[in-house]
């Protein structure tokens, strides 16, 4: 843990390569306990440009997963926002894609986030990371449901598409799910439209 | 991690004795990366009884605290409904105790919770655990917003009070906050009304 890690200015950068994407900057303060950060503060969280359309309709889910050191999931895109943190000690090299019809199609972006990082995701942007700490907890929030049987209706993209230019740690060794093995490389996904999304 | 904790059945159970507090079983998936789990999910736990009202006044604040073990943090009653969930490997010995005017007022409830398990639980109830884990990851839901000069305004009771009768692990070597150290006795507390909460 550095010193960068404490007590960050809240903050919002847009991410010029995916339109619509947001790098927040998290408060986490330490203490003799351990630390404590608001994650996601609705209020002060909206004036610096999360939008407001990702409460639209009103739904609501918290996603978390709990990875090993190596572990990769993604490139995944569906028709919902998503909200992006790490919710412990952990540090995870985080990658998205952009699979939306339009001039920034294809556009990647990867950065390396820690528990002071928060990162809003577009529909229609795929979302990866590969696990650099021993154990990861993943948060996310998403403004719509999923559901097996609408899985074929979701995007993907292969993270071992060397088009990507994603740099991976020891990608041959990355633990993965069998469905992530089998996504298509880029140049095979079919933008999604305005429609789809 | 015992076999218990992979694969429950999403299911709530009603808190007897503390009126509007729920326990979900949320289910986890084990797969060869680690876990995933639906935290909370609006679609599905509504249906269950966590409470419409949570999102009448459509605030939102996800807050998260990493803490180690023997840390124990609370008792906290603050004018906000929480929805309590772990986000790691870890463990904590919750504890809840009622702080509002009427019959429930000092009645405790408590019990291990990990990450297969998710809390509701209503204003005006003090919420505190202690870490039973190497560390863990806790993180909650809240519908309104937090302030420092707010604080005299919430509701405390403190945790080595031996009247509220908590089975805390070697409760005098806890790690605490100065605050939580100087919170009132349950017999000093006054209860909070309908009004404050
Ligand atoms: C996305 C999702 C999945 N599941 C179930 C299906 C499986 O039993 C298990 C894992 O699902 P998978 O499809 O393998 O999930 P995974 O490859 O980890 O990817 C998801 O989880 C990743 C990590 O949390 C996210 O970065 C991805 O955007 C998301 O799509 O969880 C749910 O019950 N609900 C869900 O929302
Ligand atoms: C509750 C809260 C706190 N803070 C700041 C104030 C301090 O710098 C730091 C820790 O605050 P404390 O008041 O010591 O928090 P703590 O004793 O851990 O208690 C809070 O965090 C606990 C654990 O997450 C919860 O179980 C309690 O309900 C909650 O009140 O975080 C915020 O910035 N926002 C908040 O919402």
């Amino acid at each position: 843990m550095t010193e960068e890690f404490f007590e960050k200015k809240l903050a919002a950068q847009p991410i010029a390569a995916i339109p619509g994407m947001i790098a927040f900057d998290i408060p986490v303060h330490g203490d003799n306990r351990g630390w404590f950060k608001e994650n996601f503060q609705k209020e002060k969280m909206l004036p610096l440009g999360f939008p407001e359309s990702f409460f639209k309709e009103d739904k609501l889910q918290n996603n978390v997963s709990l990875s090993r050191k190596g572990v990769l999931r993604g490139l995944h895109a569906e028709p919902w926002d998503k909200y992006i943190s790490v919710a412990d000690n952990g540090r995870v090299l985080g990658s998205w894609v952009d699979l939306r019809e339009g001039d920034s199609f294809g556009h990647v972006y990867q950065t390396v986030i820690d528990a002071s990082k928060g990162i809003y995701v577009p529909r229609g942007v795929a979302n990866g990371f590969q696990v650099l700490s021993e154990t990861v907890s993943y948060s996310y929030l998403v403004n719509d449901y999923w559901a097996l049987d609408l899985k074929p209706k979701y995007a993907f993209v292969n993270y071992a598409d060397l088009a990507l230019g994603i740099e991976w740690h020891d990608v041959e060794n990355a633990e993965v799910s069998e469905a992530d093995k089998n996504h298509p490389l880029l140049k095979d996904v079919v933008p999604l439209t305005k429609e789809q999304l």
